[in-house]
């Protein structure tokens, strides 16, 4: 089985070098060798291996009958999207990491992949290699999912996991996630929260069997978070983790992107570092954690080699994801209910503490300063309540 | 689509609840309703809504046409070996639960699906609701899998957690794990290690794509970890946890259960109570962690439920795990390396550091006695050194 492979960034070239590494084994796994007949990308690579294989023209592929499984690992909008709908107009299979492109039209890939009969795969769009997409459309497939919740951005895991363990400021910790490249020169697509919603928005479309558009999602990133507050959640027992929140609900979801305070009991607590964790509530099956490095050219690019083995093993059947272009009935923002922490000015306290209520107060607040976790309320309530205080800080809390 | 339920236990009546429960969601994903034929048990249940089902003999179900896949939740070898193998030689696929079984005769019954275009799939032999068996054929594919280690037994982390909680002995423990329903009146298959090498030969036999049978992997349990190993082994920043620990190397496989002393900084240390947790590790994708209940009716019947879900859509197209009725390569026994933790009385102290070396040791010690970390040795090295020694206690360290 001949296949092809758009772009040769890191992604791409670990896809090259996974199916050159574990060939025997992919050999046997997909029922036939597996060969890379092309690799597109723009530039050249004078003395690399992928010479031989090198072309500059997508159209080389899309006219070679003979590939039949296309990994698209070039990432942005376009030309991925337009490429992906043509090779999947002729039958190709398609296998990417593209998150950008799967939550925007996910759901007209695979119906575009499902009238040729042929597939439109992307596991390692979240969470690099855990196989958390194929659990939920073929593991967990007898269950409701009812939640899940998850840390699905090393980057900024890593920075928040520097900032608690060390005191670091949130710049210091960017600049030392930059030095170890964790985090590109313009990090803007992680601390603000925009590749974690990304990911969130596939998530949640999958859940939901229906389209939930990033829009659909609202984001806060982690630039708002502060030393001062990782020591107070400390105080409270507590960590500081930028989550993905699906839930589901009658028949509606809601999705968010935001920092919470995650508490020792939860799983979530110990995904430390570049890693990501996924926890997902299904009416059966209860809670299922998946854990594993969310990036990195290995990670992600054997995620990707495992859908191709898939599409090679399933290639002239249709795909069967359940995803329709449908809206997905999204819950009313501002409904969803849970405590707040909030830090502000001690002569405030007395006020705060009477408007948002007392559930937990921290040892380790800055002198001059409370911070304090509320009761239980709506997202609406809580922000009518603040909106009459000069709160420093307030982050929603994972109970 | 119709289906039968062999067994109408625990699981059986789990399965029975979520085909009904969530039949709405699995006709969207199986593509098609799917509906429960016949249930089989010996006894009746009157009043259950189970009764308009139930039928006493199997051949009604194996000479039943319509009926295209069979969910075998009896549990032991027989009869539900010779009905399974009954069931697929007519081409009904079977879903199953039942890790003894599986162990012992996967491939053969995968082998006998193939030939009749038809599945054996058994998600929920290891891990209740841990879509772990699915990873490991499907997504984690384009992997060489070099490592699975992994806490597969409920009710022996259940009694480890308490008496690391607690300081409660073994028996105490025990006892109150079988007060809470997590251990049987006969506990043996779980305090002995049975359970979870019989995991172990299925993980194993997945990972290396051939057969490791039971009696290649040497299997220790629960019952000589004492309240003050427990306590020793905290007083060196440790758990001690029951481990399935496979490692493959250069072709071999080796395979093992016993507890181990984990460490703070390994994931499986917060896997705590009833949970599951298992840790592969893939040339490619590095670290996946997947935790959750490994037990429990629904969970478990989730699993199964999944399956069929699986076994409705691909029915017809033969199954293709890959594990061959071949031996796989077995590593010597005796040759894997590692740290052992140590405990002896004081007046053995000086000799057991000089044979053993010493690489961290207790703050925790009974009075009187001493415990440490030995430097790393091959297991035949450690016991015939140990030999010289009158250890109250020796348990391997995964590090």
């Amino acid at each position: 089985m001949k296949i092809a492979i758009l772009g040769f960034g890191t992604v791409g070239s670990g896809v090259f070098d996974v199916i050159n590494m574990n060939s025997e084994i992919i050999a046997k796994r997909a029922g036939k060798p597996i060969e890379v007949k092309y690799v597109l990308d723009l530039r050249d690579f004078p003395g690399n291996p992928v010479e031989k294989v090198l072309v500059h023209d997508v159209n080389i592929i899309l006219d070679d009958p003979e590939v039949k499984i296309i990994a698209e690992v070039m990432g942005g909008m376009e030309p991925a999207f337009e490429f992906t709908k043509k090779a999947l107009s002729r039958g190709k299979s398609v296998c990417t990491s593209n998150k950008e492109l799967v939550a925007a039209h996910g759901a007209e890939l695979i119906e575009l992949a499902a009238k040729n009969n042929c597939d439109y795969y992307f596991e390692a769009s979240v969470g690099g290699g855990i196989p958390i997409i194929r659990s939920l459309c073929d593991s967990l497939v007898g269950d409701d999912i009812l939640e899940i919740k998850g840390i699905v951005n090393g980057t900024t895991n890593y920075i928040l996991t520097r900032m608690g363990e060390d005191g670091l400021d949130f710049n210091v910790a960017l600049k030392e996630a930059q030095d170890n490249g964790y985090a590109e020169r313009n990090p803007a697509a992680d601390i603000d929260g925009i590749d974690a919603q990304r990911k969130a928005a596939i998530l949640a479309s999958l859940a939901a069997g229906a389209q939930v558009d990033c829009d659909d999602i609202p984001t806060e990133g982690i630039t708002k978070v502060t030393a001062e507050d990782i020591a107070a959640a400390k105080g409270l027992g507590a960590k500081i983790k930028l989550l993905v929140n699906i839930r589901r609900d009658d028949e509606k979801v809601s999705a968010m992107v935001a920092p919470f305070l995650v508490f020792e009991n939860c799983q979530l607590y110990h995904v430390n570092n570049v890693f990501n964790g996924i926890l997902v509530t299904g009416n059966a099956t209860g809670d299922v954690l998946f854990y594993g490095k969310g990036a990195g050219k290995l990670p992600t690019a054997g995620a990707v080699a495992g859908d191709i083995i898939e599409a090679a093993k399933y290639y002239g059947l249709p795909s069967d994801t359940i995803w329709s272009r449908e809206k997905a009935n999204m819950a009313k923002q501002g409904s969803s209910v849970g405590r707040f922490y909030v830090r502000l000015n001690e002569n405030e306290a007395m006020e705060a503490r009477k408007l948002l209520g007392v559930t937990a107060e921290s040892a380790s607040s800055k002198s001059g300063e409370v911070a304090f976790i509320t009761e239980a309320m709506s997202e609406d309530d809580f922000n009518s309540k603040i909106a009459k205080l000069n709160a420093l800080s307030k982050i929603r809390v994972y109970d």
